[in-house]
This record gives C-alpha cells, structure tokens and sequence, in this order.
C-alpha cells in the first residue's frame, strides 16, 4: 500500500523540524515537501538546522525547503503537518482545510474555534468525530490541533486521575523550556542564569484548554470538565522539557500506592490500536529522589518511534489532605509535533485519512 | 563609641563571605576575625573568593582566614555571625553561646529548639524575647537563627497579608538559586540546562518554619499559626536569587489594588527603628508584565546598605478566587548572612547586645 | 561651571544603557536626553530595561524614551553618545557631526574612515588630533569611535609590550559574552550549553584596528604598526566580559617577572590626566592560578567611576619561546560605553570639547 | 564464537557510563560486570546515572554495581575497561595487567610510562607493538591508554596533515566541556555563566602527548614527533564535546581546497580494517559559517556505532601564511571511553586479545 502524501509546513523552524523528525520511515506517512516562508526558498534543511539532539538523515538533510504554494499542496498531500506561527497558521490552516487538506497542527490559532478539537489522543479519542461537523469536512478537509505544550504536560496524568477519583482543584506551576518559544524565541540574555516568569497567554490556555480536552463533545458542541486550574508559568534555561510541580485535591482518597498505580497502569485507546507514535506505556512513574529532570525524562518512551512521548511523574507526596508531584513531558515531541503526528495516526485507526 | 567586636565563622563559603559584605563599614559591628575549618587556614579572602557580584575593599581581600578557635573568639568577640555547615554548626554554635558569645546563625540546626527563634525582624521582633529563656542567657550567650533562604523570600509578604485578610492556604513552588546550595554545592553537570526538582527538607521546611515565624511565643512556647503551606521546591541555574510563584487563599476578598497596597505598604519595626541593614519599603511591588526576575531583582532595597534586603512581588492576579503572585528574594542576603546581620541590629536596638 | 550637554542615542539598547550609567553624576556631562528608535518613544527607561548589573538611580529608571530629533539634539547637546546599530550609526553620526555635534561612537561604522581615529586613551592618545581634518570639524563636530570589543580587551597589554619589547606576532582565540552581540542578539536556544566559533566581522576587525590604533597618525594618514595578528574568536554564554587567549611573539626575551612588571606598572596619560573614568591601574596582574574569569573580573578597575574599566592579566607563561597569558576586559564598558566617555574626557582634556 | 568478557571498571562515573554505552551489543565484547568502589555496591545502573543523552536498555538500567574485586575481574574478565580516577587507577591497572588482563584505560597515570602507548588507532597503529615490550605481557596482560581528551580532539586532523604537509607549530586554545571533569567535578557556581581559564595539566598533556602519539616506537622507545605545541585551555558551561581554535604553521603551502580535501579524504587502518566503532570518515568537513557546535556536531560520525568517534573541523581560513580552524570532538566518546572500546577493537585485530 503506498503511504499517504504529507507536507511539513515550517520545516525551518523547531516544531517543523521535529515533525520531519517523527515522519521519517514513518509506516504511514511519506513527507512530499518542505515548506516554509519565501526566505529559506532553496535552502537545504541542513543549512537551517534547529534540532540539537536528533540525527537527521544525509538525504533529509539535503532536502531543499519550498515557498508554500497552497495549491500545490492541496494538489499532492492528503495531510498538511502545520508548525507555523499562529498568526499566519490562521488563514493558511482555514484555505488549506477548505482545500480537501486535513490539517494537523501545532499552532494555537484554531483551538478554541467551535467544532476544531483539541486531541490528545490518550485523553478524547471520542472528541475528534468533532470534525466531521467543520464546514469543509465533506471536501475531506479539516482541523485538528494538539494542545498548548504546558498543559499537555499534565494532561494525561490528570486524566488517569480524573477518571479514577475525580478531580477539583490543580495548582501548577510551570518550568518551561526554552524551545518553546521558537528560534530564535527568548533572548539569552534573559535566558542565561535567569528565569523569566511570564510566558504570554500561557496560564490562560492552561486553565481553558484541559477542561475542553477532559469534557466531551455532544450534540455539536464541547462541554468542559469542572474541575478548577491554577497556573503559574515561567520559563527556565532548558533547552526541552517542560517540568511542572502539581498540588492536587481529589475527589476521593487513595493511598499514595494506588495513586502511583493509577498513572503505572493507565493506558488508552492509542496504546490498544497500537498507534505508531504511541508510548506503550504513556505515564513514566520514576521513584529516585530527584527525577524527573528534564536532561534525563524529556525523552522518555518506548519504542524507539515513541521517545519524548510518554509523561513522566515523580515524586508522589501528599501534604495536607492535597497530593502532591512533579510531571515532565517534552513540550517539542509530545507537545509539539509528535502530538499532531500521533492525530494523524488516530484519524487513520479512525478511518478519516 | 567603640563598635561591637565580632567574628565570622564560616569565611571560605558563600554565607560567610556575604557576612563579610554586610559588615563592611558597619556602623554597630567591626570584624574581629575572619574563621574557617583548618584546611584554609592562612591563606587570603581573596585566595577563596565566592561571591561574584560584590567588590570587596583591597584590606579585605588581603585578610587572612584563621582556624575557629571558640576560646579565641569568645574572649575577643561578643557576636559571631555562623555561616558554617549544619552539621557542624550544632555543637559550635551550643559552645560558643556557653561562653557567653550571641550567636547569629544562618544554619538549620536550632532552628526547631524549644527557646530558639528563627527571627526576621519585620514579621516577628517580639519572638526575639525567647532568648531569655535559653540556658546561657545569663552568661550573655544565646542563639538566634534566621530563616530558611526559601521561607525567606516569601514570609514579609505573607505577613503582611496575613494581619490584613487572614491566610487560610498558601500553595508554593520555587525556583531556587544555585548558591543557596553552598560551594561546591550543585555539580554543574546536574545544572546547566536542567531543573532538578528536590532540595534535601525544603519542603518540610518551608511547611513549618512559616507557621512558626507567623506565630507567637507566649509562656516558653512557640504557638504555630494556622494557616496551610503545600511547597514543591526545584533548584534552577540561576546564581542568586530565590522566585517563587504562589497561590494564596486569603481569609477576606480585596480587590487587586487593596491587595497590592497591602504589600507595598507594609512597614514594621526594622524601618521605624531605621536598622541600618532595613530597607526601607520592604515589599516592592513591580508592574511590568514580566517581573521579578533573578537577574534584576535579587538585589532589591534601599538604601545601599540594604540592596538585597527587599523582597519583590510582581504579576498579581486573581483566578477562581486565589489570588496569585510571583515572589522574588535574594537567598544568601535576606534569605541569609543579611537576615542574621539585621537579626543582630535587632539585639542592639533591644538592649540585648 | 555648567556641565556639557549630552544626548545618548540608542538608549534603549544595552551600549545605551551602559553610557546611562557611566554619565551618572559626571563631572563634565549632564544627559540632556535619552534617544531611540520611534518604537520607543515615550517608554520609561525601566521599562527597557537591560543591563542586569547595575542599580540605576530612581529619577533615571523614570526618565521618558525620545525619538531621535537630530535638529533638536544639534541644538542642545554638544555631544552625542551613539550606541545605535552600525547601518543606522553611518548616516545619523554623519549628519550630526555635519551640524556641530561632537559624536562619540561604538559604532563600527566609520571606524575605518580616513580621518576619523580608533581611540582608546591609554594607547593612542596622540591620535586623537585627527578629528581637526575631518570636514566638519571648523563647525565644531567630529566624530570619534572606541574599538571593536574585542580589540580593546587586548589593546593595552599588548600597547606596553609592543613600547617595551616589540611584538611581531599575537595569536588570540577569544571567548566573547553575549552582550557583545546586544540585545535580542544571539538566540537563547544557540547560547545556552553551547558555544558558537563565529562572531561576523570580527577576526577582520581584530586582525586591523589593532595594528591602525598602535600605529600613528602623520600628515594626514593613519601609519599601521607591522606586527601580525592571527584571531579566532568565538561567542560563549557568558554575560559580559571577553576572555581572551594569547600566545606572543616578543622582540625581546624578557623575564616572566620583567614581562608581568612592564603590564602592572603600565600608566599613560589618561592616568596622568586623571580623566576621571580612568583606572588608576589600567592593567591588573592576577596571581591565582584560574583567573581572569568573567564573573569576578570583568568589572575589575578603581577608583568607583572606573569599574569595568580595566584590563585584566592572568596565567603567565612562557612556551617554546613564546609568551602566553589569558586577558579579560568588560566589553560593554572598556569595549564600549565607558571607553567613548572616556574618549570624550581625553577630548575635554585636549580643550576640544 | 563467544563474545570476550570484559569488566567495566568506574561504572558509576561520567566514563564508565560512556564505557557501558559503547559496549552495547558489541560484536565482540560483553560486559561481565560493572565496579566501582564500595560505596557505590548494589545500587542499579539507573541509579547512579550521569550520561544525559543516551538511552540505555532498561536490563542495563537494572544491573548492579558492584565492588571492585581484582581476583574475581581477572578470573572472569580477558579485559578490562577503566574509567577510575588516576589517583586509583595507578596502582589498580598495574595489579590487573600483571595478573594476566588486558586493561584498556581513560586515565592518565600510565600514559607517560616507557612501553605503554597512548593510542589512537588512526594514528599510530603500529605504536600498539610497545605492549609486547611490557612486563606482564607474557601473562597476557598489558596496558593501553587512550589520549587525553582535549589532545585527541585535534589529534586526526594533525595527523593528516603532518602526513601531507608537515607541521611546524600548533597554536590551540581549548573550549573545554564539563564532562571532561568527571562528576561532580565542576561547581555550578563556577559554571553557570563563567569561563574559567585553568584545567589542571591539561596545556602540559596537549604540548607533549599530540608529538609521542605523532612520533614512532623504535627499538624499545618512543621518539617524538618534532612540531611545536602552544596551548591555552579553558572551561566552558557545555556538556560534552571539546572545541578547539588552531592556527596552525606547515612545511608546505596548500590551498584552502587542497587543505580541506585532505582532512575529508583521510583514512587508516581502523576504516581499513572496519573496526566496528571506527567512523567511516574519522574527520567531517563542514561548511557552515558558524560551525562545528557542540550541540551539533559532538555526537558526529557514522554508522550508529560510531556517533561521538568522529572529529568536525570547520572555518576552514587563511592568515599571513598561517592556516586556521575549528575543530570539536566528543571529549567522553572519541576523547575517553570510545577511544578505548576502538584500541580494544585493534588489539583484536592484532591477534592480541
């Protein structure tokens, strides 16, 4: 069977570079071109190169980026993989959907729109029939986005324990990674030896978009979950992996044995499908002292398709009738590109690519 | 009249090298000598130099470090000033107030003893009078100890708050500095570019230490205030400067600009007495949208003698009826050899030295 | 008698905000206002606020951001400190030279120009006259520039060994701080556990402003000085102070005691004169066996107005013949800011100002 | 055939980790134990972890330390891999090889010794026969060092080039990465934002084990090659991976392209005889303006086997007559433990093991 036809678009950014990073020799997916902004026309990857820790492919490397031509792509990709900036991922995602292009993307511009899903596939699996409500669905075209990097950090475990004891109250506090904020992103001279505690937006969508994504879509519309969020996010001087400290009240009381158990052995429809890009096992529990640390957890999964897909949780305490952990997760691969190739893989078990 | 004679124990490391600083010109106290474990004995200040950012005076530099001789130093001195390891700062500090020496010390160690306070002088000046319960009292001898550098950074704002709306839950994560680990402290393979999300007892001490500075010392015992702390600590690359972001669950409802007033306002005895290591506004509040940060902040406080006494409070907000900040106080000044220096400055002003 | 009116153009910028600082309370010069791009217009310098280091005055933090009005400023000011970019410095610099304005530059722009000298005052302060043929100058305006950072860190050592021994070859790698690149500048994600071997332009700098500024200036030309200069250099993620390698070939076999006196006991006029931004010791010898380092040198140099003004030496050795060392020099004050003020005060000096 | 066992010797450092790493699935070796000292036995693998960038198989993860027992290692082990500190290694390699075992070490204490070679396989092959000439080689049990990590960096290209051109003098200056200090080794305090200009012996290693690894193994001695070595060395908050700047003075005058074909054209015995961690191109070429990184090209080389064991040189120049560039290799792979796992690799080869 020949592999479905897909373009990367912001291949000369860090989201678009770890998207080519999660297609190659992808089962499903064949990349067809490299698309970025007018700039880098002609330039070959190797030449605009962000990622530090992956080694590209020689003939990945040499591939030159094209100027996004919409018509082109519409005309030769069935899935369009968007790591562009949101105020141009806004328009550029709506023509290309209204094109026939499913569209998986990282940017924000869409997530709050009324029948655009916010999936991560572990969590609402049964949200993304969303889309078939989008006015260009019958086209073939449509939207779906991965969520912000911060809250998908914290969204699985809160969703494993949600189900399990219910959930009222998370306070978070964020220590983000630099390469969230794009290149060239944060300045180093605010970066070295410092933190900024300010990330634009970001508390916002952390205490919006994990009540969409835990609630449910009925009868064309999403209904939010009623837990209540807290967030405090600032930025640290790593380069990946979003570490963030949750206190959590739950609506029942489990021992911290079943606690830890309950995010051991949480598993979901990605992990029965068996979805490519899916961590056989998405909830990491580490017992040393310390972890997890960004230099050691951000990559944390298996197998090898999976690495920087699975969240790890450390840490378990309780203080105070509240529970209390640190959680990780890459913020470029699972909440980043690696999220949206694992939404396509869905749409895929799904029937709709 | 002639100046109190003093010694600094603990001259090699970082908190005492900051007692240096804070002693410089003093206008109470005159270094007697420079003390350190007998493996740098001899050899010149500025052979074992750790702070970064002060100039220390030529005559300094060139002072040579002696062996910590109690005998010496309780015939010569009246105050030592402890920075010296915990585990060694049991015994020496209990001997030296045994030889009528008024200790004011940076380490843990007698912080939870029953007739031992841990003092910051604009929160609770009247626990001060505890010392008069200690054995060696009558010899002139006792110990004072101050904070936690991670209590620290966040106990002047939380009383201010606490005396005008009630504190029912404070819910805190910190970023904390590198230096409040000590020298060698951190390896830096552990800190560049990582957050690691454990500090050895911070978060229990952070949990009790609070409710008993907020509280009172009434009949020989202390009496805990009866608010709540959760406390998730995390050590990041940063040199100085402690930030913390807190949740806050007050016992009234003001509005941001009441709110705000509160902390900015706030005064106590430090500033009437006018001590002269007292800033002058303890509490600063910082409007722009991406304040405090470590590298602007940490060295908050006027006058000159006060730089790095105040703490910085920035992006207050409300959410879901908590109110929620950003705190910033410099870990080794206020939060260490600076909360002793002014500790000592309290002593005077009360007659006890 | 009143102070000499001056405008710092670009004060939004970190070499702005260093002239801010190295004009507080000048003897010879008063701000008469601080300028900047029209994005800026109105801000308060607290809210641009970059350099991290120094505790700028509260009357200064408030003072409102100007566009740059050049009529207004020929008009006030016969002065301009010009921290601007080096496309915009060209034409700007020109044109206020052209209507009377002494312009003091760390732009690269014109450092190559036929009239217009290379100063550092300890070096070459006989060049200065120069500016009497530059076309403006009847009119009262000139324009003089301070060197490349990097140049600057070794100019002075390498001045009193090239009068002492003669220098026929210098090889330098250099070890250059992000503020050099000022700000935004170099990315967060290329900095931070990085380290990036290539600063444009620079080598071809450092390889021919240090020959024109250790040579002479005679019947209207610049006379280079022939020795040879072999440059890497690199960027590190240091914040400010440029470290730099070296391995020389003398012409002469001094001493490493003859070789360390000729730099310690090196004074020129600047010293004589007394300018008052002068060190009083331009060159420091350290004897420590891991120095200089940026964070404990770089703002090496007294009295008080002179800090960060200094150059300082460190590790030296001698190898097959030749001399080794490493030099540090802060490189927005003695390789920028501070070194244009002090070419200002050589000009007060020279009664041309 | 069965694989030969080897002891991996400093299990819980920087090294050992790298040792453990290379050794997986090796063709030829498998591990039979891991040592350390005693203070480390029983702990897992997992929990002693210091290598931030490789993934090791969980059933590596959960082997256990345990505590160095030379008459157990000799019986079971044919070879053994040392990653001990000098002080220890000594003594420890010396008792091993007399009892028969071939030691393949990192550290430094043997290097100097009259018949044990400093070897790296591309370039002095033929130098290994000196084992043959040590005293318990009759037994089976030798010693064999790999270089110094800051020596090798730059050791291949010399190589190629002394080859080609003759070489006359090497001007270095090192950009040391923190690995290369061991765990915990350097102080965060030290690092995080900071230079620090001194590593101990290194400039003494560089200026005489680059001209016996160049030189040759005559009649029972090694006679150094005859080029001139000047090195700076510093310390740089990077990872992994040594940059290095070099101007470089040759017997002859190559193109720039003569010069670069050279480098990326050469190749020895271990590409000849397809050692298995032996990189199929020993040096990469690149040319990028800004490169080699750290962060990009410390893990260069191919096949899988041998990431880390290539060298990058790029910035390829020319300056009054002198050549320069940049060089990077992976200082704990190439530099250290790869180093050793490619002699191990020769020895077999040679019919020795």
């Amino acid at each position: 069977m020949s592999k479905i036809q897909v373009a990367v678009l912001g291949a000369t950014g860090m989201i678009g570079q770890r998207f080519i990073q999660m297609l190659e020799d992808h089962p499903y997916f064949e990349i067809e071109g490299l698309y970025a902004s007018e700039r880098s026309h002609g330039k070959r990857l190797g030449d605009v190169l962000k990622v530090r820790d992956h080694v590209y492919k020689d003939d990945i490397m040499d591939r030159r980026i094209e100027t996004m031509d919409l018509e082109k792509i519409s005309k030769n990709c069935r899935v369009a993989f968007s790591g562009i900036p949101s105020e141009l991922a806004g328009p550029t995602e709506t023509e290309l959907a209204g094109k026939g292009v499913a569209v998986f993307t990282n940017a924000g511009s869409h997530r709050m729109d009324r029948h655009v899903p916010i999936i991560i596939p572990e969590i609402n699996w049964s949200q993304f029939d969303s889309v078939k409500d989008q006015d260009t669905y019958s086209s073939g075209g449509y939207i779906v986005t991965n969520a912000n990097c911060s809250s998908t950090g914290i969204a699985i475990p809160l969703k494993a324990l949600y189900d399990a004891y219910g959930l009222k109250q998370v306070f978070v506090s964020t220590y983000q990674a630099l390469s969230g904020a794009g290149y060239p992103g944060v300045p180093s001279l605010d970066a070295v030896g410092n933190v900024v505690p300010f990330i634009s937006h970001e508390e916002e969508k952390m205490e919006s978009e994990l009540a969409k994504m835990l609630g449910t879509y009925e009868n064309g519309d999403f209904k939010y979950a009623d837990f209540k969020v807290m967030a405090n996010c600032a930025r640290v001087p790593v380069v990946d992996g979003h570490l963030e400290s949750l206190v959590l009240e739950l609506g029942a009381d489990p021992s911290l044995e079943e606690f830890e158990k309950t995010l051991a052995d949480f598993r979901a429809e990605p992990q029965k499908f068996k979805l490519p890009s899916a961590p056989e096992q998405p909830i990491i529990v580490r017992h040393e002292e310390n972890r997890p640390q960004p230099v050691f957890d951000a990559m944390a999964g298996t197998p090898e398709r999976a690495r920087g897909m699975a969240t790890t949780v450390g840490r378990i305490r309780k203080s105070n009738g509240y529970y209390k952990v640190f959680a990780l997760s890459h913020n470029t691969l699972r909440g980043g590109a690696g999220g949206s190739v694992l939404n396509a893989e869905l749409a895929k078990a799904k029937g709709l690519l």
